[in-house]
């Protein structure tokens, strides 16, 4: 059992950082925004909030905690969507925005060092400036911080060209329950001294340590860059300009993003959509049924340009794609990027919403958002509005009851489990790249894993942290 | 302890395998081979060959000797390099030979599901035929198993291009020592629930378990392919002709490999070097000091062989590169590739051959090799002969007694530690693609790992193998 932290645990914590002015926020007001996630939905009672600046003052915090037995919730960008990131009661929440030091980047090497609390964005433009590229981008980078992608495994809209983080960290530091510092700071891209530990805290949302270090392997900055986006008025026509994508693009693909038209009618009340039909009922212009937005990077602008006009000549000629767009310039490119990162804020700010982030064999992609849809015949006030990372078999599906803000647990209840009962039938992932946090803790023993496996699991949480401190009432159900 | 396996526990084994004829080997001739590695030095002491068919037949066999504490050594096609796939002394071998078979590749999802017995060409044949690549290549591909190649986390010459195992691998299925098989059979390319154990069983050379089954994400097969043979006659040349390659052919780089002086004149005596100077002392040709084998793989034929003439054209024009020849045709390419694949076999029946896979920053890639060099002058019967994956920071650092077949424990004295401390010295790594085996167990916590990882690896190994019946005697100092 957890103990609620008092104001001599503060005190304590207070000393442990130097009794540095900052360290410790104990006001309300301040706290707030760490309380509660981005969704908005879960909403923590912490009453202590700490900002280490190094390993060892992050060392000494959680040592003291596991001593104490008080739960501690590691907290990077809080841009989570599942609720990992905020207290469930009233944990002490340990922030690692102040560890935001790059040591180095080895240009020669192409290896990226740095604090977990580094901003994603910032990463971005330090390698960038230095020719390189960070295999990593999400709508959030502006606000999430390496650790917290690191230690949701976050996928993103380039995992397909550039590879998971699992294929892209090549070393961390994490600081255990007990105090260790767990130096796996390798910085060879090959290294096979034993077993491979780093990859068991990807992804491990805070709750076997805290990341406090990472070295990142960087390939070299594309200079070319193309995107377009086309339509399509059938889930079939999606596949098959996909299929041609992979082949006429071939190593330049770099992003295949899709939305379905009832997320193009939402994001259109604030942007732009370059293309559009006329409705034939109705005769007004109206959203395609579903758009794709294609991205190549690669290092030559004239045989990228060349792939990329060939692929859009044959998705057209072939009858795949109905309309389409190539951005003519870094502006175009930029709009059309920003219609398909607007789709969470924008939804968020027109109801409740109900969010899934789910994997699904190709061929099951849609066929699922039309089982759930005919589900929710009878809720004429709910909608479905739909985007994702088609190309990795990553849809996120989303209903939401404009205008009205509240959770409606009858519509609750009739999206889940039945949902991810419908994501396993298929082979599919309940969780594809937002993690389990809060939201799906409940279904990892019934529709993601089997009992040896999350065997497995439970014993290596209760070796890391056997008081259970690390982020507690999440990820894995223990009982 | 472990005991010895008796005739009575090999009734048991075949009584496990339904008895059937051929599954229990225990004819002196018949064990030999599986007895002595590649490298032959390395021989073991079995007197006990299993052949399983199935998953729950290795299940059967791995609870009985966990019960009976008797030793298992796990062998694929036995190709390794570091005597990790033969007894140390007369342990039961179980070779995963009958586990061959190749469920399914689903084409849509570029998707190989397959037992963990599959030769490894035969793999990539397969899903060639299909239009994909199997995104690992290894110049053992005709014997090795891809369970082997996930065991061993082998890495390879496309590994620059297509990534770590770690980065490809989807889902396994492992035998457990307890008899307990291990489904983590994922086919998501996304799949975010709990920790991903898949990872740990990658590289541990079988002291964790048996890998059994296997799920491999491909990508489609590449249509252009070219390969140029090139000559530096300095490491710093070597260094400026890789960054203008990776400048020049950017995401059209699959391979760069490299290989000095020494190693080219013993290949030469066998296969024809394409390229040679004149040598200025006698006169005669000889071999360049460095030369580099340099491919690319593509979508565009014409946009691909106009990048590779640049680049050529642009390190010629630099002066980084003295001479080199571009393979006209698929004839050419094999025997530019041969001469670099061809490698390890020609010194192993040169003489005997100390062997070190090492990983360096890029500028220190050869310093260590000169080091080596100057302290082994005293030994003139000795000579360095040295290729690589440089792209990856990956040396092949070899020395060899030409017409001596036998170890002198002298030279090897001379060798190790010492290179292996120079290694450490620069940051390096011990073992960069070819594993601990029992050649570098007793540096694993000296020179490659700190305690803290090492207690922690040892904790996992004795979770999942508390009486060491796996692989023992490798991999991890247990004391």
């Amino acid at each position: 059992m957890l103990r609620s932290p008092t104001k001599r645990d503060a005190e304590a914590f207070l000393e442990r950082m130097s009794n540095r002015k900052g360290s410790v926020v104990t006001e309300h007001e301040s706290l707030e925004r760490y309380n509660v996630d981005w969704t908005k939905q879960f909403i923590g009672k912490s009453k202590i909030l700490l900002k280490p600046q190094t390993s060892e003052e992050i060392s000494s915090i959680l040592k003291y905690c596991n001593e104490e037995k008080i739960g501690v919730v590691p907290q990077a960008g809080n841009t989570g969507l599942v609720g990992g990131s905020v207290p469930v009661h009233d944990e002490v929440i340990v922030s690692i925005e102040k560890l935001n030091e790059v040591y180095d980047f080895d240009e020669v090497n192409g290896i990226l060092s740095c604090e977990s609390g580094c901003i994603l964005q910032f990463l971005q433009e330090k390698v960038a400036s230095s020719n390189h590229l960070l295999p990593l981008d999400f709508g959030a980078k502006g606000i999430c911080m390496i650790g917290g992608n690191i230690s949701t495994n976050a996928g993103g809209v380039y995992y397909y060209r550039f590879g998971s983080i699992h294929a892209n960290v090549l070393g961390l530091e994490v600081i255990l329950p007990d105090g260790t510092i767990l130096d796996l700071m390798n910085k060879n891209r090959k290294d096979n001294t034993g077993y491979d530990l780093k990859h068991l805290f990807i992804g491990a949302e805070g709750t076997l340590g805290i990341v406090s270090k990472v070295i990142i392997n960087c390939p070299r900055l594309p200079t070319a860059r193309h995107v377009t986006f086309l339509a399509c008025e059938s889930f079939d026509a999606v596949q098959k300009t996909l299929d041609l994508a992979k082949a006429e693009l071939g190593e330049i693909l770099a992003a295949f993003e899709f939305m379905d038209q009832a997320i193009l009618d939402e994001v259109g009340k604030e942007k732009k959509i370059p293309i559009a039909k006329v409705d034939e009922k109705s005769g007004e212009a109206c959203n395609y049924r579903f758009c794709l937005t294609v991205e190549t990077l690669g290092s030559n602008n004239e045989h990228d340009l060349s792939k990329m006009e060939s692929f859009i000549e044959k998705s057209l000629a072939n009858g795949y794609v109905v309309d389409g767009v190539l951005a003519q310039d870094l502006n175009q490119l930029h709009e059309i990027w920003d219609i398909r990162l607007s789709c969470n804020p924008i939804i968020k700010s027109a109801g409740y919403n109900y969010k899934y982030d789910i994997s699904l064999p190709i061929e099951e992609y849609y066929s699922i958002v039309e089982e759930m849809r005919e589900r929710l015949t009878s809720r004429p006030d709910a909608r479905d509005m739909n985007w994702g990372h088609v190309i990795d078999g990553n849809l996120h599906f989303n209903v939401i009851t404009p205008g009205n803000f509240d959770e409606d647990p009858e519509l609750k209840a009739l999206l889940d489990p039945y949902l991810y009962e419908a994501v396993a039938k298929r082979g599919g992932s309940i969780s594809a790249e937002h993690g389990l946090g809060r939201s799906k803790k409940k279904y990892l023993g019934t529709l993601a894993k089997n009992p040896a496996a999350l065997d497995i699991m439970r014993t290596f949480k209760s070796i890391f942290d056997p008081h259970g401190i690390m982020n507690p009432g999440k990820y894995l159900p223990m009982d």
